[in-house]
């Protein structure tokens, strides 16, 4: 970039940035007078600009935020030093009869796609084509025109900003500072395509744990679809199809939630015999390992999704028709056989246990679900994240394990247990919990402790030299 | 303001800002020593300014924040050139004596009043009147004592301004930008009411949806309360109206969260229809419509509320004595006249699934509600909450209105039903959703749908000449 | 500190700050490649400066972000006047050699220790000591690397800088205001201890809570042990301690939950009757009340876990085995004695009540929960949230006290429930709270209310020429 960035657009300066106030406010442009260009402009009047509109009939263009002027497209142009362009794509092209107007200008693309791919080339990257005398910065495209108009709030306070022109994108970083904004340079131009499709995301983060939530669902719901309703209508004639939408439903739930929480601890315990075995924190974790450590957070709130589904259908089952018959039929049949009821201790006991364990499983998974809420976690030092994170983290895996022991208990030595040799569900649910509390009690053995912690405070066992051993 | 601000609060400058960078640091001036003074005094201490107190009694004002001083009103006014007043309104003649030390200088009214309207002017006005010759600034009295001295967090930290001078607004603006706070021009003194009456207001936007929900709880409470217990007790002559505690609750909780959550979804589907028939989306929608959409979250809320009450109420129906009483009565006169049950598979189906589908459609409503969170929804980007509150949305509202399809089965074909020739109040409850669920339907008709696509997208019917077109 | 900083920090500016803007960006010097000094190079980019890492061998540091360049710590130092030393403390000393490229720069100490008392001075301290002719600047320590790669969020917005030169500090709080942070000034380097500590505090705010939940629970959970296990074992020759599991369990946490909801509001009142009582609100309350008072979210949050896990304990009665066959023996025993039952409507009511007011207690205790969510009670006004807080919470408290009398019912007035002439559990932790309520409506008579208005509102009884009667 040769050309210098007019001088209009060098004098803006942030409130009072100055050696000299003077009483003159800057004016900025705003092509286009839809939602985004009100909004806009409203903001920039409130931080203290001169705001003119450019539009294609100055008189007739609705109602403008209080304070702005409206005036044609080139006489807007030679006020400012920098144009916000927020009009359509479609429409960028009209914008070449004003070159001379707008030459060596910053022209701010504000714009957003409708779908990712409509064009072969970013937005931004075609105004600049169109205008090459300008200097075109992308900036402003994800946030929204609300979030202009009420204020910004956190995670919307962040412009992320690209340009070919470092003046250019001072200049607009000068606005959006000023304007209660943090601005973040990605550098040249060739970035704009990725700021364009960032709005459109949907859920990233969530693609993989979701796929493994809905795998692993479909696993077990065909898996004691099998053994449960399908066996009983094979080998015992009888049609208990009713018991998908609740019994199946509550064996899936604890299963696909119990298997997804201990996938939260997995990588971690892999990653320390990683180090332990690498003698080093400083060489990468494979690319799956760090893909999986950081989609943790995803997979603990999935998890947690479905044990509130379990709870819920837990609770009602004392309010299912079939239960209350069984109850009823149970009684009758006692009744008419003269027998009486015995009360049994150890079932009391087990009974008792097993709900109560599962309780506070519940309650402590709730309480790591309130902490990865953003504004909670904002307000947890590092320390005390890590502590909720990992050792409450490790509570709930041990207390949500020991309630599916519990209710086992001895039902897997009962031979009928396992229908056409199959093991029921919840035994396979307890491998891998089981596998990660037993690999944690070894890296909590003192000797495995004190090495993994050296490591993770820069410590290596070989190559003594290596700079990077004394490294924050 | 033909004054000029005096050059000592010109040459304020934010950290680093001015050319050169001068090793003292620059003097702002505080009146009051109460919470409010002493709050702001020690932030802008740690903002790196030096604080001069004024105080009646300079020796006797107690503890005042490190590193401030405390002064006589007219010496401390004299030190700087912007003074914060953190004094009450009763008590701001006493100031009219300091005008010759205050002339041309800046003044912060930080004040708010105890109660709306309690005098016919603004604070600010009031002291603008007082000390003509001051320029006086409506700033800060939207933050708290407790969040200047803690670090402002999100929410609080915008800072509306409002004066009749440009300059001396950019010197509290500085200030204000340097202790980290967002400044939001307000305009003219004559703005200073509605920021001293905005700390003052409670829930304005929960208004109308809380009428809607208080309205619609006394309607079905008293509609069910004649069909149940006065319908009981006359015709007949049994005294249930220890039903109204647990019975009555749980049919109105769910029929009202069932209205309302229909009730946030009518007002798109209107919206829809509206632009369909205009054939454009830039004739601003009928002011009812305009105050109905922007309470939908706070419908959305209630309705998640009286959910959560319904989902409590439900699960606690086996612990009811008059439950189990009733249990304890159909079993015994079962065994009496010799009976045995017979279990119905087409019962089984229907209460599980009315039970399940309700499980899943209360888990969605409570995702709903977490993502309407402020610090949740600020994470999503725009297409994401768009498709939660949306695409989810309507999967709740489609579950919801299911479950209570499955709740009435083929009551309704019942004519005992009909007490009084009434429909039970769960039939009542359906016709909103039904409604919008079938309107929605037609909505996702590929030819509705393109249209309504084109027109939210910028296309019009009418008129393609107009410039609205195209822009953002 | 006599020496001046070097030009070159002192012309760092922030975006647009100066009155001319130069095309050329300020580098800024980071010593060390690890984690933090990639993560704080690479926000530095985006930020907008030129960044040098100094390294041992900056032919071999790893992947550097893009744009950064690698040199010999003594060549990097001397390109900047700003080096932040992103190095563990145990490797300080090398820097000593470089004390003539160092001198008159400002370092930046970014480091933390992984336990606190780990040495016996801050690290930025020695590191002052080491190089006595650096401006040596404590700060960004309490930013996580996490934290600064992702873009700061709320809470991780604010750096605290201390440090005994203050245009060393009006250096780095360029390049933090640059960065989207806030500053907040903590005075000289004597506060870098503290400063240091910070990261590494784990819920300072909640060990009284936890301390007073945890002695509350033992004590209840004993008590309650002996009146209920052991009497039975001891008096009646029965083994009933299944019931800890339970039934125990669901006995302590209504009661503890009682108790700590009315702790929340106790200091409130007492506060009351003392500014009654001192006829001021000027004078400082005595500590413990102090520190109580700054403690009662803590408290009110671990009530609201304790009536969650009620809730839950109380939901799952009817599954519990004991219960059900409870259930079984009263109907067998009515069949065989040839019994009927009749419905007590008294019963009903007081069943019905009691679960439907503690529903409603509940509800609002968890409406109180989600408003003491950081992003919830930011987005309040301060009239708001003590609308919530203190109406609807002290509403909670007189539900939750209701619903612990209707539990109760004419219970208390049986001889048997006094075992060992203790009295139950229930009735000890109504105490409290019938006191509290009892206090609040003395508070609440009109003559006692407009005293305490007015005393909170400034005005105070006696000395009324006293200045403090009229700060804000």
């Amino acid at each position: 970039m040769s050309k210098e960035v007019k001088p209009v657009s060098v004098s803006l300066h942030p409130l009072g940035g100055g050696a000299a106030v003077t009483s003159e406010r800057e004016a900025v442009c705003v092509f286009g007078t839809g939602d985004m260009g009100r909004s806009l402009g409203q903001r920039l009047l409130q931080t203290g600009y001169k705001v003119v509109y450019g539009s294609r009939r100055p008189l007739g263009c609705g109602p403008l935020p209080h304070g702005a002027q409206a005036m044609s497209y080139a006489a807007a142009a030679q006020l400012a030093g920098v144009v916000f362009v927020c009009i359509q794509r479609e429409h960028y092209s009209f914008m070449e009869t004003l070159s001379s107007q707008l030459d060596g200008k910053v022209l701010v693309d504000v714009s957003n796609n409708p779908e990712k791919n409509l064009y072969p080339e970013a937005n931004a990257a075609y105004l600049q084509r169109l205008l090459p005398g300008c200097h075109v910065v992308k900036a402003f495209n994800t946030l929204s025109a609300w979030a202009l108009q009420n204020g910004p709030s956190d995670a919307c306070r962040q412009v992320y900003v690209c340009g070919n022109s470092a003046e250019a994108k001072r200049a607009v970083a000068e606005v959006a500072t000023k304007m209660g904004l943090t601005v973040l340079d990605r550098g040249s131009l060739s970035a704009a395509q990725e700021l364009e499709d960032s709005p459109l995301q949907l859920f990233p983060d969530w693609r993989l744990p979701l796929q493994i939530a809905v795998g692993l669902t479909a696993f077990f719901f065909f898996y004691e679809l099998i053994r449960d309703v399908i066996y009983a209508y094979v080998v015992q004639g009888k049609d208990i199809s009713f018991r998908i939408m609740v019994s199946l439903a509550n064996k899936v739930c604890p299963i696909v939630s119990l298997i997804m929480l201990s996938l939260c601890y997995l990588p971690g315990i892999i990653a320390a015999f990683l180090q332990i075995y690498r003698g080093t924190k400083y060489r990468r974790f494979p690319d799956w390992l760090d893909r999986w450590m950081l989609c943790r957070k995803q997979l603990g709130l999935l998890a947690l999704a479905f044990a509130f589904l379990h709870v819920l259908y837990t609770l009602l089952i004392p309010m299912r028709y079939y239960v209350r018959f069984k109850s009823w039929e149970y009684i009758i049949t006692l009744i008419k056989e003269n027998q009486t009821v015995k009360f049994d201790t150890t079932v009391g006991w087990r009974s008792d246990s097993y709900l109560s364990v599962g309780i506070l499983g519940f309650g402590l998974y709730v309480l790591l679900g309130i902490t990865s809420l953003p504004s909670v976690s904002n307000a947890l030092s590092w320390r005390e994240f890590s502590y909720v994170q990992s050792k409450l983290g490790y509570l709930t895996l041990f207390l949500c394990t020991l309630h599916t022991y519990l209710y086992g208990w001895d039902r897997f030595l009962r031979p009928s247990t396992y229908k056409w040799y199959t093991p029921p569900g919840y035994l396979l649910s307890m491998v891998v919990p089981s596998v990660v509390l037993a690999l944690k009690l070894l890296l909590l053995l003192p000797c495995v402790d004190r090495t993994v912690t050296r490591i993770r405070r820069g410590w290596e066992r070989t190559e003594p030299g290596e700079e990077k051993t004394f490294l924050l």
